[in-house]
């Protein structure tokens, strides 16, 4: 069956709903940010359930890089706290599947390799905060230039659980001095979004040797009278993952998000109640 | 050995590890309101590994009534992101044993009913919003009148994992109308203590036939001008696990909570990083 394909301008009035329908159906392979603006945006981490137990304790034990936002039900592939007709299988617009801690494969559709054993677990996404930030006129560089965040392995230790371990992988958005006590304050209103900042300041003191040459994503410019911040990233659990060199693990690819049906700004992150 | 008994009185002025450190020599076997004020109280749910990942993401998807603060390694007493020497064993002034779903034991240490395929889960408990209201003014009528909170069965669905499901038990406290607000205000940021109230007004709304009858606890005088005001409670995972008819499944025994290290007002329920 041949889609017709939707750009990017096409959905930003959409509803979450009518995006992942356009996502299902194949017509749209983009990425989500600016997409059913005010919803959830999810990382994604699907694996088998025989270490489901152990990354959920992982998550738990590391809520700032690794929020809990959703689990399914074992070999389940609907998330009904998050959206009322997701299949995780169609409905994220590009996947990365993994094996023995090795990429294998990109792809736009996960049917044909999903199995009985698996289990989804969504994660909150900076977006959340992002958005927060900008409507109190904080200003966030890298969503200015068109750029990805810069991202970078820092020195703190992860809560180790299971096989599960190694060290933060964190953003940085320079901030305006005069607004970094805002930023601080607002962001930590989304524990669901990775919280208040992990460090301000000094790059060493979380072991980053050198701004201009972030690990992922883009170098910005840290104009005068600003100074870094640094969040947990959601990066963090995909690398874990990859570490742990599980037989089978898939995650969104960057940026091409789960957008949920729950409010970025509701209390708890499931649908059904608040 | 012989232990020389200490009283609430003896304790109110020692640090979380000091009581919990009477606890476990069995010199206190009381309840733990008022104790190490300022630090994280905790309701405790112990139970076999196999139904571990089912409990954990039931608590997921009802985060109100069962907030997530604290998850063992299976086989492991000890809580390190909670306390830096907790020892779940003893830790906890008294413990209710249940053997396929029914009270078996009423016990102040369970070393000799630990086993290795348990896991240990700590969840959020009403004492930490409790006192964010009584800091702001907002009267507690129970704490008040040294009564125990009122709680009551309601008709609100739990979203089910597994084999636990049922129906949410909530607390309620009378509030003066000009404060409803404020109290919705102040416990919303507490989501490791059962967050916003949920609901307010007319118990028939929520299934409650008479709020002079609770179900457990006392009931308390509700005051011209006041407004019945209804919370997520912890009694409601007690239940849920209870109705599960697990082989076994232990729980702390009514205020007598495990008392963490944790600020209650931390960002985030994990000891050794913020």
């Amino acid at each position: 069956m041949v889609q017709r394909s939707v750009s990017h301008s096409d959905l930003v009035a959409c509803s979450a709903s009518e995006v992942r329908s356009a996502i299902r159906s194949g017509s749209y392979k983009g990425h989500t940010a600016g997409l059913a603006v005010g919803k959830l945006q999810c990382n994604l981490a699907i694996l088998p359930e025989k270490y489901a137990l152990d990354f959920l304790r992982f998550c738990q034990r590391n809520p700032k890089p690794c929020p809990i936002v959703g689990v399914g039900d074992s070999s389940d592939p609907t998330l009904p706290t998050l959206g009322h007709d997701i299949d995780i299988r169609t409905d994220v617009s590009k996947y990365r599947v993994f094996r023995n801690g090795t990429l294998s494969d990109e792809v736009t559709d996960i049917s044909d390799v999903w199995t009985d054993d698996l289990v989804t677990v969504a994660l909150g996404c900076s977006f959340t905060f992002e958005n927060a930030l900008l409507r109190t006129g904080i200003p966030v560089r890298h969503v200015e230039k068109g750029l990805n965040v810069p991202m970078f392995r820092s020195n703190i230790d992860l809560v180790p659980a299971g096989r599960f371990g190694g060290h933060m992988v964190v953003t940085m958005r320079p901030i305006p001095q005069a607004q970094v006590d805002q930023a601080r304050e607002i962001s930590r209103r989304f524990p669901q979004a990775h919280g208040a900042p992990i460090a301000v300041g000094d790059p060493a003191q979380i072991g980053i040797p050198d701004l201009a040459r972030p690990d992922w994503g883009d170098a910005v410019e840290i104009k005068a009278g600003e100074v870094p911040v640094y969040w947990a990233c959601g990066v963090t659990p995909q690398n874990v993952l990859l570490d742990a060199g599980l037989p089978i693990c898939i995650t969104h690819s960057p940026g091409h998000m789960l957008i949920a049906d729950v409010a970025e700004d509701a209390e708890t992150t499931i649908l059904t109640r608040n």
